[in-house]
């Protein structure tokens, strides 16, 4: 017999547990949505004593200690989001098709839960009850691995979450984030876990992408490119460089690269880069960006900034022939999250757009969209940078999986 | 530098011809496709020659000489089906969804080639011409790790196809066939490979499934189960049964598995036991089953028996409490490929087509059907066993991925 605290013996939970969510009715996950919304407000000061005991073990301080903080706002947002969540349309059931054949079978393509949906993440525990309720709503069982700064706050927020009468033994399953074993565990449950989502940082995501057994939908990791063509407005494209370079630049959809056509270079880069720097960006530049910029505290470009994600105030900027050089140069360098061009051509807009290998691409307008909210999808479990499944920020939908009902009158195959 | 023929070199072509085939018009893809059908049967005295070497090598007989064997009819079968792709809807940039956001940003969701596509299969040599039109269809470089025994077959096939004038460097790549080392170094592939799609036998799927860093599709293990409900009909039972059993019992849609309702075991189990031993099947049973047919030729099951895929004539039956039992009996051992139920009694048959976990599941239908040509889909190029992508049969659409293009005019984000 496994030890009911086991990671084994929680994952089989969780599976059982996934069968009876793909039963419950959207009105009764519903109910239960709002009652975890009202649980949560109902314990805040629990949370909140949790969360010190969290912050004082930690001995983080800044931005790291600002990601594990909670506070009554911070817990008011997460309210919200949950009745939100309960708000937004079920997926499941869905019919995406439906066809009859030749022989008379009528085939119906639905939308079916995943069944368990494991999430590897860091110190933010907010995380916890995000993944809860969208996976809740979606009709699947949650496997939750936190951070360790986190997990008093996890703990209490988990307990809260699986006391609210009626969500189904199993629903909702904390793993110990003491050690890195239960990360090891879950990546070895194929059969027990559908899909494993890991959300944090670029060493995490790749971490669990190489070494998973479980399907992995990869998260997150950015190195977004803003390209200024020949014919840009000058005024938009400061407007979308400096919003995607530092209006939050630790965020994967923060603009890291600038690319500029090197018929503005000798007007746009002294401009653009005094701008940066009036706004406490570090700049870096190639070559030709130092020589049209001297006399400004630019520092040259090394082979690692090609491919680096700063997360920080940190921008390189790079010099290209036109749009098929900064092309070429996006999906020779980037990881494939977001990316922009500012242009009044029409025609190279559209060949940018297209033949831009990312999973949102822009024309005229910041890197800083990519984000499940501001696209209008009401929530967010991450966003994917993988092509297979789902790309790009991701929701509702995209928990779940499909399958074929087929209704025959006795057909058998000649 | 690497060596031209080194597997390194091959997947870097691959993605470089991804950019060049992901531009290609849909007219221009068709145009190739039928330059390849006629490349095919002009050379077909070739390929019989190249067959005839590897049928020759291989020393292998009966069942196992027959999936390596070409001729005449199977080469005008691989060419109507290069054809019959070449008049499928080509899915690459179409819309899928269309949205402005109130801060005027259009949204367009849209199709895009996933890039590399890799394919790991064993001795058919259709699956070369298959996979590499199915890929060329959808914009992306194929690279093909056929079986041993086919490598001269498979050789000579792609020769064909990258001889056809227009068809880009790099569009089909063969790794070499006569190392495991080239599976290990596609497995690994990450970044320059984006799908791996294993095509075999069970061994083969559970290798790559367990081993590969890139994303896979896992494909075509199954353990199909027929439930046979108190109130179905009984000739209509014996027809899909017989089916689902004897049809072709060597592949993955075939049923292994039969599930009676107890009440009806007395009287159905002689009757379907006799009919499967006359069709010379070898017939398993449960306790209550052998019970209820003493004098009949059955042995027992044991504990194998109930995930093992015969792929042979071989079936185990099981007596079971009702639809509960033999939903619940499915998802624990099924590989959640295709299982049917044969009932008149509508409130059961939903509840087995909603709630057994598989990807295709039948009400008083044959589970031989699922199937790519059988569905409509005019091709295939697997049947997922998985939840991530995609599942059941899938084609051409299932090879692509998404992006969002975004069109803005200025936004950034407050």
């Amino acid at each position: 017999m496994a030890d009911s605290g086991s990671t084994r013996a929680k994952l089989i939970r969780a599976k059982d547990a996934a069968g009876a969510l793909a039963r419950l009715s959207t009105a009764r996950k519903n109910e239960l949505l709002l009652s975890i919304a009202e649980a949560i407000e109902a314990n805040h000061e629990d949370i909140l004593r949790h969360n010190r005991s969290d912050l004082e073990a930690s001995g983080l301080v800044g931005a790291l200690q600002d990601r594990l903080l909670l506070n009554p706002e911070r817990i008011a947002n997460m309210v919200a989001g949950v009745r939100a969540v309960a708000e937004l349309p079920d997926p499941v059931y869905e019919t995406l098709a439906e066809w009859t054949r030749p022989n008379g079978m009528r085939i119906r393509k639905i939308r079916v839960p995943l069944g368990v949906v494991g999430v590897i993440y860091e110190s933010r525990p907010n995380v916890t009850v995000d993944a809860a309720t969208l996976a809740l709503k979606t009709g699947n069982a949650v496997v939750l691995r936190g951070g360790k700064e986190a997990g008093c706050s996890n703990q209490c927020l988990a307990r809260i979450m699986t006391s609210v009468a009626g969500v189904p033994e199993g629903a909702i399953e904390l793993l110990d984030s003491s050690t890195r074993d239960t990360v090891k565990e879950l990546m070895q449950a194929r059969g027990l876990v559908d899909v494993l989502i890991p959300r944090g940082g670029a060493d995490l995501i790749s971490y669990v992408t190489a070494n998973s057994a479980v399907p992995v939908i990869e998260t997150g990791a950015g190195n977004c490119h803003v390209f200024v063509d020949q014919s840009a407005d000058f005024e938009m494209a400061d407007r979308i460089v400096i919003n995607a370079k530092t209006q939050r630049p630790s965020v994967c959809n923060a603009a890291e690269k600038l690319l500029v056509h090197e018929s503005i270079a000798k007007d746009y880069l002294p401009r653009i880069a005094s701008q940066l720097l009036e706004k406490g960006v570090e700049v870096r530049g190639d070559g030709q960006v130092l020589q049209f910029t001297s006399g400004l505290a630019l520092s040259p470009v090394t082979t690692s900034d090609l491919t680096e994600e700063y997360l920080r105030l940190c921008m390189s900027i790079y010099v290209v022939g036109g749009v098929d050089e900064a092309i070429a140069h996006i999906n020779r360098y980037s990881t494939r999250h977001s990316d922009a061009i500012v242009t009044r051509d029409e025609a190279n807009a559209q060949k940018f757009l297209r033949y831009v290998d990312s999973a949102a691409v822009y024309w005229n307008a910041s890197t800083r969209f990519s984000d499940g909210a501001e696209f209008g999808f009401g929530a967010e479990m991450g966003i994917s940078t993988q092509k297979l499944h789902c790309r790009g920020p991701f929701a509702l939908a995209e928990l779940t999986s499909t399958k074929y009902e087929v209704f025959g009158s006795g057909q058998v195959r000649e």
